[in-house]
């Protein structure tokens, strides 16, 4: 089934009013993406457009309030909110600005406070000097940060958005292992992203918003690359990290491969990632934390390639909370989705490996299936 | 030739500063892809996590400076720019922004302001609690708004950046000629959005960042839906509505196809559509206004759909600046890149109609190939 019940959206909204009563906070403001449609299941690629803002509002108690273009009204009918207040946008002299006050002033007493999103991770997806209006015109309500509650409902999944996750991660996985059929000494880096774009399509992606990778002799130089029309030759490792989405939810992984025969330095550093992430997996377990994580892959490695971390949270976003770095404490939960995702440094540049798990009652579970040390070879 | 050469970067920088000093700013501090990208060319799929933010700084002369994650120093460093700062990110104690406060406080004279983009169609891609941190550590140094500078540039494109959103629109082109292959009665919508990607991939395309569209019987509901898995029916109107990349540029622009013969409301609704194209296109020219082209297609029309606009800027980012409504005055130049997007209310819904047109020194030109009157026929 597409999207979610209503009991889901519904067990979310009374989640999110339960830890706003104890943050004292008479309402949620939410302006992103996921943000809008972890409420709502309003689910769009028109978010591409940076034209318009898009305003959740989440009160205190019932059911959330859509404040959103007109050009959305129909949309977001056919998802379980039904108060739905719309402007014709883009409009120069008022975008919404006085709909959203209006409405924030009869949900919110006016000694109440306004959690919008503030913190790590989080940005707030309107114009400043809007924000400054909206800010003026709520006055003497307050609009605060949100006490981290977006963070702490998203960062642990419902069965279900383990299972669509799961789902994308299959869909990465036939087209990682269809890779032979589009890649090969000769063809270019551009070539390979755009045929490995088309696999995943064809297994049944609804999009892929997300390809990166690389390719060179012995390693590549970073992941953040887009393609390069320069073709692969023997010894190259290339690497594709796919982020592919399905009915809302994403994959994250990576796959490794050698053009030919595998140098025993490549090889060698494959196989230590992977132990890296049989490591992590290992140590992973509720009541463990994101740093117990990022320990137990880094004393396998024995170092790092600069990307700052090794693994973070997945879902809604091809990244989320919480950080698989030492700095970061928080406990991980029954229900957290995390990528596994060790590099290393070869004389060539850099290997990287990623997976994708849940955290069970016991341990862990991986969405992705998961590598052999040995690097494929092409 | 992938991106651009160095000459037009340091051009849109010197134009930039030109701006700044009449604005009276010491700095622009930008935190967007479109915006980052602009100056430096830095181009990467990567923004898709938003985990990290990214910031550039343009100072009153001189190149811009670079205050990213270290895991983008590589890739910005193959870039024209050499002044790259960089932490590794995330950094839940300082996520960069002493490096910046560092950064601008070096930049920017005591009484210097700072512009961040504020305007309609921006946003700060960066925590709002760091935002505030920011300002507190740059005082007496005051952020202000960019004066609309960024606006201001990025409107009117170079021949090379025309030359790219050409490129994409001609990828669209081929991929709409083979939607016959892709698309029948009994195809769920789901595949033939599949398909649709598959095929702007197979002509070229470097990612499909944008797919919306439609199909009901005579019509559609809106232009921003995903796919259903409902199948196409005979009588039904079909559209798709593309935003695809190539070398970092997009077009945007539709189609409209009959599943069979179509019934006469839809071929007379198909056809004012593109007389209202051929009205918005023949009014323009250097020197007629946002709001001319709105009024000259919506004459044809009588009236709206609820979109908001008919038709909008195009270039870096699937919509920019201006927008085609009443209330937008802006004074066309040459150069500018805009949609044409007339909508018409029909008995099953609404058709919608885009094309893509440059603004040259005599009139328009168009870049996508503009349709004729009889609505194609699957």
């Amino acid at each position: 089934m597409s999207g979610f019940d209503r009991a889901e959206y519904a067990a979310r909204t009374a989640r999110a009013q339960a830890l706003m009563a104890r943050a004292g906070l008479s309402a949620l403001l939410l302006t992103t993406e996921p943000e809008v449609r972890y409420f709502t299941g309003f689910l769009t690629r028109f978010w591409e457009s940076p034209t318009r803002p898009w305003f959740l509002v989440v009160p205190a108690g019932g059911a959330p309030v859509a404040v959103i273009p007109t050009i959305g009204a129909d949309l977001m009918g056919r998802t379980w909110i039904s108060d739905i207040r719309s402007w014709s946008a883009p409009d120069l002299a008022d975008d919404g600005v006085s709909l959203l006050a209006d409405t924030l002033t009869e949900l919110v007493p006016r000694d109440g406070a306004i959690g919008l999103p503030d913190g790590h991770e989080t940005h707030a997806r309107m114009p400043l000097a809007d924000l400054d209006r909206l800010r003026a015109a709520l006055s003497p309500r307050r609009i605060a940060g949100d006490a981290g509650i977006i963070r702490r409902l998203r960062m642990v999944k419902s069965d279900a958005e383990i299972a669509k996750i799961e789902a994308a991660c299959a869909i990465a996985g036939r087209a990682f292992a269809r890779v032979p059929e589009i890649a090969g000494g000769g063809v270019s880096l551009s070539d390979v992203f755009r045929g490995f774009q088309i696999l995943c399509l064809e297994e049944g992606a609804d999009w892929v918003p997300y390809l990166a990778g690389g390719a060179g002799p012995g390693g590549y130089a970073d992941v953040i690359s887009p393609a390069r029309e320069v073709p692969l030759s023997p010894g190259d490792v290339l690497m594709l990290d796919t982020g592919l989405v399905r009915d809302g939810y994403f994959c994250d992984f990576d796959r490794n491969w050698s053009l030919g025969p595998a140098a025993p330095d490549v090889q060698a550093a494959h196989a230590r990632l992977i132990e890296a992430t049989r490591a992590g997996f290992a140590a992973t377990r509720p009541g463990a934390t994101a740093a117990d994580l990022h320990h137990a892959m880094d004393r396998v490695l024995g170092g790092g390639t600069g990307a700052g971390r090794l693994g973070h949270g997945l879902g809604m976003s091809l990244t989320e909370w919480p950080s698989l770095i030492a700095d970061d404490h928080t406990v991980l939960e029954e229900g957290m989705v995390l990528t596994l995702e060790p590099g290393i440094a070869t004389p060539g540049g850099i290997l990287v490996h990623e997976e994708n798990i849940v955290v069970t009652r016991s341990g862990a579970r991986y969405l992705s299936s998961p590598s052999e040390p040995e690097i494929a070879v092409l």
